[in-house]
């Protein structure tokens, strides 16, 4: 490409609402542009990036052999309520009324769509198992689009949808789709984990997240060091201290703890490690309140204590007034000793083995000190209640836990007999009757990666393109104030030469300055430049710099293709 | 691809509604699926070939230097009443009104979002000229969706608009597009004709349409025999004759015509040719009533009457209570001898060189016979009236007018300074002054093509596809039901050979039997057709068959594979 003949418009100023550097980064290089809240123009530059992403995740999903298929946008509400989700999903569904005053939506997601599709096209257990995609547009109202097109509302997305007659033969298709992403990924060039999530109220048992790792990432992960065990924070399992709890040595005695209610006061104000605390929370069960205990220098994982047979499916702090009322102390002074007896006390795995600690006395301005289980306090039950931190061990046995940040990328999903049955969407079996089909599901944020890949990639001077994604893989400078025709038929061969071996090669003849034009080339992320001037020319060399270079380097034309060989 | 690892569903019945031979054979074919009024999904085989005319379109746009862009389907309001477009749209523009009560519309087009575009991106007249074009999901909410893909409301186009700082700029972008429709058109081996239409109230002044020939296309088109002029029939101009009008030789005459009041009946009557009688009509004009005249075997063209100088902007036939009041006779019997002198009389090229013609008398139950310009009655001025007919001389001066049907399956536009001016997109020009740029604008129905190419191309066993749209360019067709090793052996060895050559080849490996197998094949469309059966791999051949064909031919593999040749 002549960029002459492209349209290259990077600009000096961006908008203070471009919080996150991707955001900032896709303005200034000129690769998309507001048309309204949470709705972009790909210009002809960021288009390129998309289009390049958009093709290895088709060709990954081919490979794996799923089935291209194009859904429609705009969707009946009928197909909403017969799932339920007309109301159910929320004020992200944008919904549309047609000059017929019929109502439809623009699709965020074709779970609906697709499932309707597959009961009128699917009729026998031999046409199973089948995996349908689409690469489509979809909508999310969001209700604070930002981040440009990282939470953008129109958006790009992959979404592929799997039927089967069983569960095994949907789990079989899930890892087929986990490998697929996991290539797709790689093929990106990214780094990537990919993460063990909570199913949530979706249902189904197993559900991966594709995070891509930056420190602008909204997700807290949660990985091991030594395999490839990822994990949500909120979802990563929390193992037992692999030392029993110690026998009790100390007596149990009331101190005063005046105006020290926090962990870290009274840790301090005692002269003790946080974690020779236990912290004690009421929440409210099915049945009055529940204590929930951990270890000091830990913190309640809300969704594992959610989980709990005496809790609502939810984890609600008590009120004050209810504490005061059952233990007579406010919040800040609970502890499990001498607890009413109708109180669970559910303790995490690591506050169990605990012996000697310290903990609310249930009288405001006093502490225990020299707590023990058993002798002073009763267990209800052990739980992992916990948050991981990092050092722990990781659950599967292998190396410590590590927390990172994530962009969450990708997304496969076991969704089971959920819509299918919703939509009364069956196939003959081997045995002659009707049965309902199973399903997974499986999406990617494909102008989503776009943005996530520059959280990743970036310096100072702008984009880092890892190769598979750079609008082009090598750029070439032309420096020709004087219209050498040397200078330009040395850029017109090396250009005319790349092409020929099937290399993407931008050719800057726009004519602009030397600083104008690699700031422009670096900030939009180009991976390699090679310079062609009147000086090169006359001593027979390139001025060649990788992306990620501090330095130049004089090549020879031969050694500037070889770069290129591969 | 392997037909047993694809998904193909091929349907027995379609429904009533489908009333043109295209959406029945799509639905036949299983590439759609009707979702609701006007939303279809496209099947795994419907969207093989949506994606072949997807990329013969960009390729094409590309080698013509237009650069792709993706904007969004949801627009603001706002750009909308910059044009004045969101209420004079009309009821085809779907709002849509978002969780904050803002209103948006789901894109029936892009003028006022790309001319936005344009004027945050377009500075200076060095960036001038460009043409941003995308290939992109639009939506018409239209009053009576149907005919499948053809009228359907959410649509997938091609849509370019190009970007000027003169009208001779735009010009020649134009014959550019034009040019490279007329490449896209010939690529997809379709017959189709560049018309000349009318612009309408768009304004501008040169505009095509590109139909694509079809008898049960919804536009009348007219073209030459021995030129490449066509125009749909509206616009085409018809020349006046070659001879001049003969002197007048008959006495004028009144005879009764009781109850004969159309030409068929008074020419019958009188024993004379239809085009030996004056149509005369009154239409309301500006000042009064106006007579329009056309030879009787001639039709009034009311596009072309109502841009006479003495009409409103349109053509409306005067109240019969009016010609009463005016003439004294009912409409049947109107002639221009003795007409009112307030009344202008237009007369069309061909009636005006008449003479010893026919015409009303003015009086109920009378005509004249033997009437003569001049003589008898006067011409206020002659003009272009009618509708053109078979046989016409063309307006280029070559051939002969032949009258045909089409479907409209492109549009190139040279709008003007329309939208930029209501947008204010100016850039700066040469002189250092703000200019407001000239733009053109160019679509292509993508989605539309596909069903235009079917009704260009079938026969009672089903699609007959042109190579270039086909899902696959052969197909082999495997019977094997004693599973012989040596005939999947040779199935497999041929369909490796093929695809090593790059041919889009499909295997039939579903297992059928031969009559359901071949019945899908030619219901789908595959151009070519190779069998491979015991019979045959016994006897060293492969049957043949060319969809178009109606005998098979005995093949060697040699012969086969030099098919696929060039």
């Amino acid at each position: 490409m002549r960029l002459s003949q492209f349209h290259l418009a990077t600009v000096k100023e961006v908008p203070a609402d471009a919080e996150i550097v991707s955001h900032q980064l896709m303005l200034r290089a000129g690769m998309i542009r507001k048309l309204a809240a949470g709705l972009y123009t790909w210009s002809p530059l960021g288009l390129r990036v998309l289009r390049k992403v958009e093709a290895i995740v088709r060709e990954e999903m081919n490979r794996a052999g799923a089935i291209e298929v194009l859904m429609p946008a705009v969707q009946p509400k009928e197909l909403w309520e017969e799932t339920g989700r007309w109301e159910k999903f929320g004020g992200q569904l944008l919904k549309i009324k047609d000059r017929k005053d019929a109502w439809y939506c623009f699709g965020p997601t074709h779970e609906e769509v697709v499932t309707d599709f597959a009961r009128s096209e699917l009729h026998s257990y031999k046409q199973l198992p089948v995996n349908f995609f689409q690469i489509q547009t979809k909508f999310r109202d969001e209700i604070r689009p930002r981040f440009g097109v990282m939470r953008a509302r129109e958006f790009l997305m992959k979404d592929a949808y799997s039927f089967h007659l069983s569960a095994e033969c949907l789990e079989r298709e899930y890892w087929n789709m986990y490998n697929a992403y996991s290539r797709i990924f790689t093929r990106l060039e990214l780094k990537f984990r990919a993460v063990q999530a909570d199913a949530g109220a979706i249902g189904g048992n197993v559900t991966h997240e594709f995070h891509v790792l930056a420190e602008s990432g909204e997700d807290a992960i949660a990985f091991s060091d030594g395999s490839d065990y990822a994990a949500n924070v909120e979802k990563a399992e929390a193992l037992a201290p692999e030392t029993a709890r110690p026998a009790a040595a100390a007596a149990l005695e009331r101190v005063d703890t005046p105006t020290q209610r926090s962990i870290d006061d009274v840790s301090a104000f005692l002269g003790l490690a946080p974690a020779q605390c236990l912290k004690t929370i009421l929440v409210r069960g099915n049945d009055g309140l529940v204590a929930l205990c951990v270890r000091g220098d830990h913190e309640i994982n809300e969704i594992k204590a959610a989980k709990l047979a005496e809790l609502p499916g939810q984890s609600v702090l008590a009120e004050e007034a209810d504490i005061v009322k059952a233990l007579g102390c406010k919040p800040g002074f609970i502890g499990p000793v001498n607890l009413p007896a109708d109180i669970p006390v559910i303790v995490d795995r690591s506050a169990a083995v605990l012996a000697d600690f310290v903990c609310g006395g249930n009288a405001d301005g006093t502490h225990f000190r020299g707590a023990n289980w058993e002798r002073d306090a009763r267990i209800t039950r052990v739980e992992d209640l916990r948050k991981v931190v990092e050092g722990d061990a990781s659950p599967d046995g292998q190396g410590r836990i590590r927390l990172a940040r994530g962009i969450e990328v990708g997304h496969v999903f076991q969704l089971g007999t959920k819509y299918a049955e919703s939509l009364n969407a069956t196939v003959i079996a081997q045995d002659g009757k009707n049965q309902v089909m199973t399903m997974g599901c499986y999406g990617i944020g494909v102008s989503r990666i776009v943005a996530a890949a520059i959280e990743q990639n970036f310096d100072a001077a702008g984009i880092i393109w890892p190769e598979p994604m750079a609008p082009w893989r090598v750029v070439l400078c032309l420096i020709n104030p004087k219209n050498d025709a040397a200078v330009s038929a040395a850029a017109e061969s090396l250009y005319a030469e790349l092409q020929a071996r099937g290399i993407e090669v931008a050719l800057d003849d726009r004519g602009l300055r030397p600083g104008g034009m690699f700031a422009d080339m670096e900030l939009i992320g180009i991976p390699h430049r090679v310079v062609v001037s009147e000086r090169g020319v006359a001593a027979g060399t390139f001025e060649y710099r990788a992306r990620r270079d501090s330095e130049s380097r004089q090549l020879s034309r031969e050694e500037v293709l070889a770069l290129f060989a591969a």
